[in-house]
């Protein structure tokens, strides 16, 4: 069991943890998604990550992995019930090579403060662009990326422990966090932007990209895609002179 | 046989009519459209969809499925001529999770108001780029996209009936429709386009996407492609300060 | 043999022409190929083509054809030196499904002009813009894309029976001939361009696309790629006001 | 054993040194690099390359070859410390088709100058076009990409021999130098500006492309995609008008 991240060790014993014939498993899941996520340019250059908890068990991406020849026994597992010291995280199992992801503690709040199953980190140049366009702005526009009457808004849900999606009419909004050096430092500022926008499925970084969450692996999937469709018609909306708010009703 | 969409529950009996060898059945054909459908970018998020019309059999792919990893087992199929009432629909067969598309009565529309074989609906960020450069636009020039002289206008029919496809020099135009919050709500306003233009295979649904038909699944594939063609090309030609309509002869 | 091209039907004894094990073979090359056009978006529903002639043997893509689904059965094969009266064209295979090319008689054009072994038409809409671009110019700059001093350019052939490419400095000019209702009627005018600008390697279609031949296979294909990047550079350039002529020594 | 490049045989005695049942060998890893690299549009119409060091051993994809279809016995492979004259290349071991890449200079610089593993070299059309919008500015402005506060830079090091990457606000700064008509003459230009900016992992040419290293080839693969990455952004920034330096601290 490594205490220190820096120098999380593998844990010998531990290894069937990330073995398993089910492709629904989480150390077989988080590969494929990775795979995907890089095709679609969420993850260049071992940017971005994808973390899935199944119980009390989270399954992590590694720091500097290329995220299309991840393999499950590159993953990270931690009890999310061990972690007491945010400082000194606890792996029950950790690969060979490679160190422990700096977004581990953003995932772990996205467990913990969301009760989330799984959450994604991409550095989407979609999401990037976006939080350059807000920026601009005043604050606190500058602070949320809005959008409203585009179809695609009905992929979110309306918040934790609340029933249904958003609907067509409805305003999306997704809070935006000022970048720090350090990807850790981030973890105050996701949480308080978790705690100010309580229906939101998602960060902004600024700069930076975003951290989408959802109930399941399915749905952190599918709203991470909807977001990076919204912000890619976002920026194409600005192109094109379009308003990403309008007063149909 | 299930009667309540909400409720659709599978029909053990009838799993016969979504398994097959053959590679052009369409319980197969639908997931393989939709896997290529979400690398065009056109399914994001789960959005979208894509139905076929076997005589009268009506193959539907769920709610809320990720596109690219549909199987034949998650698909409703339907009797077009045991459909009285279209807010009571009767599945032959349904999966045993997922609900039933809301986008059935469109498809359903398409089947017999056109006699289509196949209809494609997609959530193409060209499609819904169009319909917003068009809403700018007085009445009624904002309820029609037109292009002419383009090659690529040749990839459509005449409309139904009629023999052979439209020409270089002729005017494509495709109708939009305005979005509602529930997309079954779509279905009056989709058949009045169809009414009104008699000639098209495909509506535009504003801020929302597009639905496309065809006589055979081939060409309304063929047809979807062509059109997301000129979508970008029309988005493309904006940007470049180009016209849609020119005066070649 | 099938004499009438709107009619011609398989001659069951020639199928040994488009059945080989070599993966090189032109039946089994012009699929390849077709795919991974499609995937470029090359041509998108059904439109453009390939054509190989090995020694006096055409080998074509058929008409109506989706690009990515091709099969070497789909195939025509025509004997160059058959061919007397062009508007009666004699095919030794022909699919059973499936009507000629529009494209045939262009292609035929590029083997017998400029002594191709392969031509490829695609429907690029990097190629449609950069006519529509050069379209508001005065003639005769309307009718020849130009740009100099890009790399690529490097890409080219300096001509039928020339030795070596085109430099860093040379200004690759690629002729725009006008479309036309039926694509066969291009023919004239696609040999008046091959006539006026003998070096040139491909002719451009407004609002069309591309006719792009090559000494082999393979330089017909690189010089299709060379080209569309070319095409998409000088759009990129565009619209960021940089012009695609430029003064350096 | 050949020593002029131009005429360069093949060896057929070394061909041990292209054939490993290992996907990590230089020989597999080349054509993996490569396919994977003409997706991305790297290396369209056979321009760019790739070439990694094992030790004293250079293996070098050839010129001219389609870049998505190489194999291992395709590759040149010569021996770093044999190389005295730069005018006269000797290769252990080539291919019986092709000839050396003009690029074969500057992958050595890459390798005696800056201790590389690996090399590539590619014509993207965000590098191009990020040099092009420089080339408009005043020297010596022109002559060096500058962009920071974006988390992306993060993903290079701090230079040869120096610990750790990049922070996130650091700037990052990639020197351009003039293209020439022939590729190998960029050498000497090349080694300058490796002299100038020691911590440079990249080049750009003007009008032509980057060339790209790393300390290992996950590195410099790495490294490519990053710069990649900013180069899109940059462009993207250009049109949305935001600049690429920004006072955050």
């Amino acid at each position: 069991m490594a205490t220190n991240p820096e120098k999380a060790t593998a844990t010998e014993n531990n290894d069937h943890l990330i073995r398993s014939e089910d492709s629904q498993h989480p150390a077989n899941l988080i590969p494929e998604l990775c795979k995907k996520f890089w095709y679609l340019g969420w993850v260049t250059g071992t940017g971005g990550g994808t973390s899935i908890r199944d119980d009390d068990l989270v399954y992590l991406a590694p720091s500097g992995v290329q995220k299309e020849l991840m393999r499950p026994e590159d993953i990270y597992v931690l009890k999310l019930s061990e972690q007491v010291d945010p400082k000194q995280r606890i792996y029950v199992r950790a690969p060979a090579v490679y160190k422990p992801s700096q977004c581990t503690p953003l995932f772990i709040a996205a467990f913990t403060k969301r009760n989330a199953s799984c959450c994604i980190h991409t550095h989407s140049q979609w999401a990037v662009l976006v939080t350059l366009l807000l920026e601009a702005l005043p604050a606190p526009s500058n602070r949320v990326f809005e959008i409203n009457n585009i179809e695609q808004i009905k992929g979110f849900g309306k918040g934790m422990g609340k029933v249904g999606n958003l609907g067509y009419h409805d305003t999306l909004r997704i809070p935006v966090i000022e970048n720090t050096p350090f990807e850790e430092d981030l973890t105050e500022s996701l949480e308080e932007a978790m705690e100010q926008w309580p229906d939101a499925y998602a960060v902004l970084v600024r700069r930076h990209g975003i951290y989408v969450w959802g109930d399941t692996v399915a749905k952190a999937k599918t709203q991470a895609e909807s977001l990076d469709y919204l912000f890619q018609l976002a920026v194409e909306m600005k192109k094109l002179g379009l308003p990403w708010l309008s007063d149909i009703a």
